[in-house]
């Protein structure tokens, strides 16, 4: 099974953005055991699009295409599609309910150019998009397999993972061993420290296969096997997954693809914990990864960016002398971590605080370099863990690591007093 | 002048790593007025490799490679292109004098497949590899142009800029004038909003040209025009402009390629204001974008995340009657907005004071539906303005659109302030 994915849009031909959609199809298609062949890129171009197609046509199976479903005159992949199978266009009913019901729910008027988003190659069927307005297509013809998707990743993901991922299961899949994939997540370790650990592993696979991948502060192996059935595959996976697990206990933190701020939800979920955070440097960033996650409310209760020395002494209660004069610490200094994680814990009263002040750079502050961080976690009946960090790059990764070492380190102290009972 | 990329490794074809050197190639040429018509990746494989050369010399003039210089088995590329231009491969001796001495300088042996990274087409150009150890090669054939660049960034940017790019400039874009851009933001529209108003100015484009395109919750245009000098393509560029504005008046924000946060920290410490907020289900979203951009301390000072009804009156002093009991507004409701707008600003003492609450999904809450959100912003000496927005979407989706509708009304009411002055 050889498979081709063809992003359109002009905007990549002028690197206006990265085809990152390209990257997330081919390793979900990696994890279905499908080749991918070839990448391409082509703009929104009628002429050059269904040279694209043919082409691909001729050198795979399965076609995916992102991008070219909008209301635009210049979003032509169905158009193109349609074209080179020799079949016509028509209105998807629902889907055109859905645009309609779009327009409605504003109060807004709905232009002519919006029913383009309806519509739908003749005989294909029609992948409804959760998050946005356009409809996907997945079409068998001739042998080969059309699968097309919208272009921005928030509507792509959740297309492809609720809408294709199973068409091409069913439809395209149907022949093969199925393969079973098990996602492990790390935090606090990097991807070559990871793979230094895992080397025997990495090297020495066959079955299951081994392959790590690092996102920024986050490091993921996926393990993956061929098997007849569930249960067969599971027992290779559960096996793999208990010898990596005895390699690298402080870290591992999930057996499927989620961030760690979810298991941290969970975790504290059961166990009747809420936290709350201070938060300088980051500006918010903590505490809106805690609440990107569906039933944070019931852990996370609230808390406070103090961005200037004013609010940390007034919202706070940092002293005065803590962070100004002479020989003053200052505000990024542990001494000021530990008063915000355990004022925070106080004021919103939760059974941790979290902290985080530090220098996000571009500028140096209190004559402190870039990357200098200081980040508290106060424990309810507990003493409070202060950390520094020394962190290399940009404003945003520099708050992005932060936000991520504070959540490994709740993380520890959680699985540490989980298995303390 | 139409280029191809083509990028070669199969760590892409899986998914591993994403394609930034097109992004960055792509950028670049448009730069110089180079259209790209194709992006293409391919894998570690002879034959498929050589497929695609011969296939992008038909399509193409210029041909620019990344990845497939190292020193395995892999890595094919300089075969390849030499084997379809039918031209030979030969150590080029500044290039092999400079891996020596790499595996000199550290004391190791160097292992006999480095001897590859010295490879160069006969005929060829080599360029130099300042941050690695295999030189590059640029080379004309039959009418067409052939760059290889290394696929590490690290190595591919220094070797495009300081030896492709002047290579480049010197035997291919001889003729050509050079391009100029202009990017356009937009915010509180949609992209066929846009189209739609812009309509005539799309599809009348010859000089200069005009390419929307849409990111989540954002519509950019940019318009570009090739020229002999800069001040004659910004004319051209700058009356463009104008119409657009005088279109688009309350949604046009800059005309660089900012986000609209960044263009509010300008305006706020041209006119030394400043602004807090209160978040409820964005739980710190709309204050860590705020203070994603360098220098935003000056303007931001603070604010709240008040997750739970007990932190609203606790931190927040929303009376409990506002947000408990049989006939209370509720936690979501224009009341609470307006309270938690007028509070933040009052506590932290700024000229603006901004609010969101709302439910984010994906559960009900207070019986009210998902995408249900009211925002607030409160000025110093003057009104609280109150927002009701219904917002389609996921959890990411509504929370992000809440702080974005929420930056484009503190856009709009600083640009009613700074033009009623």
């Amino acid at each position: 099974m050889k498979a081709e994915i063809i992003a359109v849009g002009t905007e990549l031909l002028l690197g206006q953005i990265v085809n990152s959609n390209a990257q997330y199809l081919s390793r979900e298609l990696a994890a279905l055991g499908i080749d991918v062949y070839f990448q391409t890129v082509v703009g929104d171009n009628m002429n050059r699009l269904s040279e694209a197609i043919k082409l691909a046509a001729e050198r795979a199976d399965l076609l995916l295409f992102t991008g070219g479903l909008g209301p635009t005159q210049d979003d032509l992949t169905k158009d193109a599609v349609a074209a080179v199978l020799g079949r016509s266009l028509h209105i998807d009913r629902m889907a055109m309910d859905h645009v309609d019901r779009y327009f409605k729910d504003r109060g807004a008027p709905m232009t002519e150019n919006n029913i383009r988003q309806a519509l739908s190659i003749d005989g294909s069927t029609p992948l409804p998009n959760e998050t946005g307005l356009a409809v996907g297509n997945a079409v068998a013809a001739d042998g080969k397999f059309y699968v097309l998707l919208p272009g921005p990743p928030s509507e792509m993901k959740p297309m492809y993972e609720n809408q294709a991922k199973p068409w091409i299961m069913q439809h395209v899949l149907t022949m093969e061993e199925p393969l079973y994939s098990k996602m492990l997540k790390f935090a606090g370790i990097g991807e070559s420290g990871l793979e230094t650990r895992l080397l025997d592993l990495i090297e020495n696979q066959s079955d299951p296969t081994v392959a790590p991948y690092a996102k920024e502060s986050e490091v993921t192996i996926r393990i993956s096997t061929k098997a007849k059935t569930e249960s067969e595959a599971m027992d290779k996976l559960d096996k793999l997954e208990a010898e990596i697990a005895s390699r690298l206990p402080d870290h591992l933190y999930a057996n499927e693809d989620v961030p760690i701020e979810k298991t941290i939800v969970d975790m504290m979920t059961e166990q009747g914990l809420t936290v709350s955070a201070a938060e300088s440097c980051t500006g918010g960033l903590l505490m809106q990864s805690l609440t990107s996650i569906p039933g944070s409310a019931a852990v996370f209760l609230g808390g406070i960016v103090c961005y200037s020395n004013a609010m940390k002494e007034k919202l706070l209660n940092v002293p005065h002398d803590l962070l100004e004069g002479e020989n003053a610490p200052g505000a990024v200094s542990a001494e000021t971590a530990k008063v915000l994680a355990e004022q925070v814990r106080m004021i919103v009263d939760t059974d941790f605080g979290l902290s985080i002040t530090g220098v996000a750079g571009p500028a140096y502050s209190e004559r402190k370099p870039v990357g200098l961080v200081y980040i508290g976690i106060s424990r309810r009946g507990g003493d409070t863990a202060v950390y520094e960090l020394n962190l290399k790059g940009n404003r945003d990764t520099i708050r992005l690591r932060s936000a991520k070492t504070v959540l490994y380190h709740l993380w520890k102290q959680l699985k540490a007093e989980q298995s303390g009972k």
